[in-house]
């Protein structure tokens, strides 16, 4: 089983990792921009082989990890290129741009849209770690438009590495991921650049910063590659939670300012229900 | 020694274990409102005794583990009880207040304002711990104010606890603390609210939501309780963070509604220097 991992960073790299382990048959090859990367791939015993975009005709299976704004310039020659019985997998944080592109293709059939939630803020192969997707959700979308036997394909690899797997339609995808995902990270990474802006020298940053903070911001170290293109391609509903959060802000703000310390309680008071809410994400 | 630590949650139980373990001679007396808690903290052995403030004329320490209003309220009563050899010290978030509700107070001397930047989102005296404190910084305000018998007294608990001292003026500490911790814990309130009202549906938030989500709102399960009273005392800085964070949050919006992605991606990317910065918390 020829597997060729388009973008063999973090996310792509933990995939090779976990398909390894999972298959005996599974060859992997690296296919990466940068050299520097593949090579620390090969050297990390992530891939088995470098290789490029040309040899994907010998692929069984596809998966690509690279921005999303990248997969979508390549997704439609990648379904070109592929033997028929091959299945292209992606994993990108928006789905609807993705699915719109190849909605004529002569391969869709050949394509599943898959995300799966499972990452950490850190990026490039040497941040690849087995066992990322196990217990983590993979959301699927439009999986009556992906032939069957290649549906089953990509279900054997997502059980075999112990994903849970959701079934959703792009638009809903993309709207409620920018609420529980996107949002956060604008939101650490806005809190990041209030804090550096005016805490000008570190030392006193650091020392008076407690994991509390640390917890806030650490989505502040993602990628800008990688995230750039999602706020690109989610552009509208990332804008509504943008506002709604705002607002929220704003409120509480006001509640301050008019010193009503009754209702402050109360809005902290309602969304520590959010303990229930995150004991079932841990 | 006779310690009576005022309010047994997590601070003042989590120093009682502390200092129980590094102090043969301590015996720790616990007071709070809260029965249960006391009954709580006896049985997990985090007291040795259920007292009352009426008998903290015993004392050799008090620690003030409260909200900071009722800090305020009780803490000039306490130096009216306690012997001219004790030393008082709270714990409390906002020191500005504090330091100047005491100022006049015959037994000034007796008092050494301090904020150990340490705890977790939980509350109560069955999250208190042992080691909490280690490697921490403690931060100690108008130490020139408090008898140097009593300086020595609480810094050789400090030490022995595993504590960094850092010394700052009341105004200082306030201001700083408003952007490393009390802006983050807003900022995670708001978000959880904001993913709440929007997801009606808490299975699909736990199915979507990953460890980024989690980080980033874990700060939202805080006590009501504890953080009402500290946005009332900080109130101006507070107002100041929050009006700074809002107007980041706006300007990102406008960059997404401006279709500016090399901007945006210039944002993240001077963001992301928050590596150094965490590196030196964690």
């Amino acid at each position: 089983m020829n597997v060729f991992v388009i973008g063999i960073g973090l996310i792509g790299g933990s995939f090779a990792i976990d398909i390894k382990a999972a298959f005996d048959e599974a060859v992997i090859y690296g296919v990466d921009q940068n050299e520097t990367h593949l090579d620390q791939a090969l050297s990390l015993n992530i891939i088995d082989h470098k290789s490029t975009i040309e040899d994907i005709s010998q692929a069984d299976i596809v998966i690509v990890a690279i921005p999303v704004d990248a997969t979508v310039n390549i997704l439609p020659m990648i379904l070109d290129m592929i033997d028929e019985d091959c299945l292209v997998f992606d994993v990108g944080s928006t789905k609807q741009k993705l699915c719109v592109s190849v909605e004529q293709h002569d391969k869709r059939r050949n394509y599943l849209a898959a995300h799966p939630i499972a990452g950490t803020e850190f990026s490039g192969p040497q941040a690849a770690i087995a066992n990322l997707y196990r217990g983590k959700t993979n959301i699927i979308c439009e999986i009556e438009k992906t032939a069957f036997k290649l549906q089953e394909k990509g279900m054997e690899i997502f059980s075999r590495l112990g994903m849970r797997i959701r079934y959703m339609d792009p638009a809903s995808h993309d709207k409620h991921i920018a609420y529980v995902s996107h949002l956060s990270h604008i939101s650490s990474f806005m809190l990041g650049k209030t804090v550096i802006e005016k805490e000008k020298n570190e030392r006193d940053i650091f020392d008076m910063a407690g994991s509390g903070f640390a917890s806030t911001v650490r989505l502040a170290k993602s990628s800008p590659a990688m995230w750039t293109p999602i706020f690109k391609h989610n552009k509208e509903n990332v804008i509504e939670t943008l506002e709604e959060y705002i607002t929220n802000l704003n409120q509480f703000k006001e509640l301050i300012e008019n010193n009503d310390y009754e209702e402050i309680y109360k809005e902290m008071e309602n969304t520590n229900h959010i303990r229930t809410i995150l004991k079932g994400i841990a």
